[in-house]
């Protein structure tokens, strides 16, 4: 059902004074850097190995980052998996009783095709789904 | 400096039940199962491509699961990452500055040695770093 994981998205304050940590200590390479509005963030994508960092700058505090950050401050904020169809792949959580946020897949970063399912069904864990474009 | 993430560590209040969401409705293999006094959890790895998913139940509430569950409820507890050689990178991430929560690694799940890395030098990200069994 997933293909691996795509990456952990990190709520942070500030992406630029975040890279210090990532890009520096961490030595990971920043690959993509893109405002998303839709889903009220400034984001940078990491590489480590085939899975990604995606660190999440709130555009205001009146967004799901930003309140997010206000209740737990910094840290891990959701879990991404990889998927090769997001159709069959949601039509089949939803038949098993899975809690979706999105019905229907929505363009996220990097113009992959994107779905978040409800934590209420997953154990607490905001999980995503992505279907890369290409695939 | 750090190969994938290794896995997730996520915090449930009973294993038994979690595996019903994570094998059944995600279709993850379980692949390990395993009591880690020294960590005071119960613990169960199931594989997601090269990375895992290690579900977390604590053996009581005075263990660190344990209370992270009472303050924060179920979901993502800790990020790990996996490394070649975790001396020489514990070294390196010691020279930078980083906090640590374990100065020399440590047997974890599976024989894997672990080490963590204190959350208030890493955004506020648990961070375990993993050299499996073998390398």
């Amino acid at each position: 059902m997933f293909r691996r994981i795509d990456h952990v998205g990190v709520a942070v304050r500030g992406i630029d004074p975040a890279l210090e940590l990532w890009r520096e200590r961490f030595q990971m390479q920043l690959v993509h850097r893109e405002v998303v509005r839709e889903q009220g963030v400034d984001a940078a994508l990491l590489d480590v190995g085939e899975n990604h960092i995606e660190l999440l700058e709130p555009l205001s505090d009146d967004t799901p980052v930003g309140r997010f950050l206000a209740k737990h401050g910094p840290g891990m904020h959701h879990l991404a998996y990889q998927v090769d169809d997001i159709d069959s792949t949601l039509a089949e959580l939803r038949e098993g009783g899975i809690p979706l946020i999105d019905q229907r897949p929505r363009v996220g970063i990097r113009g992959a095709r994107v779905a978040f399912l409800h934590p209420r069904g997953t154990g607490g864990v905001l999980t995503e789904l992505v279907e890369p474009v290409g695939r």
